[in-house]
């Protein structure tokens, strides 16, 4: 029966728009970090919306699974097919068509296989901007993105992927398209269908296009580096910064010097800013769409403040573009240059701004506890109360060792950020990796409407199954 | 079996929450605009969540509609009791609290009968700004605001309800409370079950809390009354709006001569400001959270283009707070002076804002096709493609011969709003009114996933039926 579907498929898609042999699929059958595996019957490449829904509902009349993928940068191993080898993956990266940019309704509308950076590029021709900005957006898709509710940097100014969305083209689990395809900035007209395939991970329907908002472009920005005492300081710099510089506030992250020690360790070319060590920095973005706007002036005043009130104990302002982009990289390095110290246990976790420092103080304590000499790697968009809670060995320990703690460590994150009112995903998702404890921590109620809509949209469970839902 | 009901609900909400008499129940059971009107078994005014709770629970065991109300300001007829008499209404005006204000969080948490404007006021006595702002303010309250997914004036800007929405609490259909109430910017763990509650009209279970976002309160503003020569230079103007002013364009209200004629003849008080006439207007409002944030300068730069393009014949810019209340006031005074020239027949759509011009000319015949004569007053919030296209009668026309056609009005208005992709209701709702019009201008599939989730969520069809799906 698998070879009539994929012969079927083929007729569908031609005969290059199926992939059946292993080291053609090999690469959809991983994520990019080599965390899941998977394998499959065959990865479907459709060309457009039509030949998706041709494509799922072979499937579908087939009972035969579907597992939707962009561009295979999730990190909780979202878009991996499980390891029957009865599911197809649905690759949607031909599907990366720019259908429309609307200057006067500030839409652009494109495919859910282009890439987050073609977007961006796309709107900055145009003299706009397409906010999402994320470390994976060179190969990351909006399909993705929508399927996650990407977040990133932007986020305290533009919002999540949610925000951003106007309208979709879905194609639903038994391959029927539902047209939700509108540039409108209102609509009442009954349940916001939309909402509930933005971050659903693929597991509702195949997300197609996209309507998406365009904003002004950034014409000055004014970029500062600060040292902090404290996670506390975080928290009313913000304040201050909202108070004296408004809606320009569009960044605002957050690190420990554990996270930037890595950095300046590893990282080609990174330096310290400074000359003393400090305990947390905080980089901070303003933006205008003004090419005049005065945001060192800005800036100033509010710095000004926060020194006053024992906010910051160091700034640098970045005086050229390149000083802004060698700031951001201490940010943006964390990532990659914590894997130079052996394995990195990732948490994504947010919690009310206003508890970040209860909530940091009381998880280190609890993770020192749990192994001594841990090493925390606390970063993020706290604008948004969002902290990447990484975690490497205590020096000279094990690798394995420490890897075999993972499950551990990760419920001493959880519990924490339970406990302060958080979530335990705040811009990964779901995917495979958190599956099993979302049953921990979410009620029983949302648990059942969840499995109740899934039910709604997909009766046979053929659409990305074993992910988001505990089994 | 409803008496005994009846008692157990004075039980739960004490003698003076269940009101049962005729005269006590009146202004419950029909809307402020006498529209609608409904009779019911009895109106309970629960006092907090829990009786709400309750009171839900009983009338689910006993299989009796419940009607959410908040202010009761709503235009579709969706807090409105049928005309069985075995429904009850469910007042929510004594759940007002103000649970919390969290500065550090920018958020406000907030019973479902708090009135708007006491949420502005707390906002604003705290430094802060709760941006939603609409005719009714003053009686509408939050939970009827979230119910509608309210829009108003500040939406080019802020965004609708749904999108100043962090977290909610809502008793189920069976009595159940599902805690959603949290304050997080992000929180990507599953379906996004909050985004199905706003906007349904109740249909789906009843809000009885909220987390709002708050931002930065505006302290200064430029408000600038101009006169257009067509629809197409309003949207026009936008786009330089946008362009040289960016953020800080957060008003964008477009007027017929028709709707200001209305004015100028029935409010006290009001005057042209221009000494010619001009067949469309803007009311322009430009606003910064810093208090010296040179607007007047940005406005002017932006109205030299406009003038250059042609884009504005007049302008006139307030030079002071109480000129600024005065142009608000010839827009605000548009639907009070339009019931002084007969029946009102009011439609609430939105099309892309790139399609506004061509929509306006095709509906405008398309209207004068049908009624020779008829009155056509057309104004709203362009910046968000959203139109109030309300219907007077031709001069001496007569009332009721005027009434009669409002079916056929109104179809000639959607059948046109339909045709440039739109939507038939911005932001009012679906409630009893356009019922049945949904039928037409959603596709079936639409219908029947909406159909779908009504099932997961009220399987019994007891919240407030009869409203949203068509029958």
């Amino acid at each position: 029966m698998t070879a009539d579907l994929i012969g079927r498929l083929r007729q569908v898609v031609g005969p290059h728009g199926v992939i059946g042999d292993r080291d053609g699929m090999a690469g959809y059958l991983t994520d990019w970090r080599n965390a899941y595996r998977g394998t499959a019957a065959a990865v479907v490449r459709p060309g457009d919306t039509d030949e998706v829904a041709r494509v799922v509902a072979l499937c579908h009349g087939a009972g035969v699974a579907v597992v939707p993928q962009g561009g295979n940068t999730g990190l909780c191993g979202g878009a991996v097919p499980d390891s029957s080898g009865r599911q197809v993956v649905l690759s949607l990266t031909r599907l990366r068509r720019i259908r429309d940019l609307d200057l006067a309704n500030q839409t652009i509308t494109v495919e859910a296989g282009t890439v987050l950076r073609t977007v961006q590029e796309a709107a900055a021709a145009a003299g706009q901007l397409f906010p999402l900005s994320l470390g994976a957006e060179g190969s990351c898709t909006i399909g993705g993105n929508l399927a996650t509710n990407a977040g990133g940097t932007a986020v305290l100014r533009y919002g999540t992927m949610r925000d951003l969305t106007l309208g979709l083209e879905v194609v639903l689990p038994d391959g029927r398209i539902w047209h939700g395809l509108r540039g409108l900035r209102k609509d009442n007209t009954g349940y916001d269908l939309k909402q509930l395939f933005i971050g659903a991970e693929g597991t509702l329907g195949v997300i197609t296009a996209a309507v998406l908002k365009l904003f002004p472009a950034v014409r000055s920005r004014a970029t500062a580096w600060l040292a902090l005492p404290s996670p506390q300081a975080a928290v009313d710099l913000i304040g201050v910064l909202r108070d004296l510089a408004g809606d320009r506030l569009t960044g605002f992250e957050v690190m420990s010097r554990q996270s930037v020690e890595f950095v300046l360790r590893h990282a080609t070319g990174a330096r310290d800013p400074f000359d003393e060590r400090h305990p947390w920095y905080a980089l901070v973005e303003l933006c205008d769409s003004l090419p005049l706007a005065g945001l060192d002036a800005v800036l100033e005043s509010a710095l000004g403040e926060a020194f006053e009130r024992d906010l910051v104990v160091d700034a640098v302002v970045a005086a050229s573009p390149a000083q802004a982009t060698a700031l951001w990289a201490l940010r943006e390095g964390i990532s990659e240059a914590q894997n130079h110290e052996g394995p990195s246990l990732k948490h994504d976790v947010t919690v009310p701004v206003s508890r970040i420092a209860a909530f940091v103080a009381g998880t280190d304590r609890a993770l020192s506890e749990a192994l001594p000499g841990i090493r925390i790697v606390t970063y993020g968009h706290v604008g948004d109360g969002n902290l990447h809670y990484n975690l490497s060995k205590p020096v000279g320990g094990d690798d394995a060792e420490f890897r075999v703690r993972a499950a551990d460590l990760a419920r001493v994150i959880y519990d924490s950020t339970y406990g302060f009112g958080g979530s335990i995903s705040a811009e990964h998702g779901i995917g495979q990796s958190k599956r099993e404890s979302l049953a921990d921590y979410k009620d029983s109620l949302d648990l059942q409407l969840m499995r109740g809509l899934k039910q709604v949209f997909d009766p046979h469970g053929l659409m990305n199954p074993g992910k988001i839902l505990p089994g």
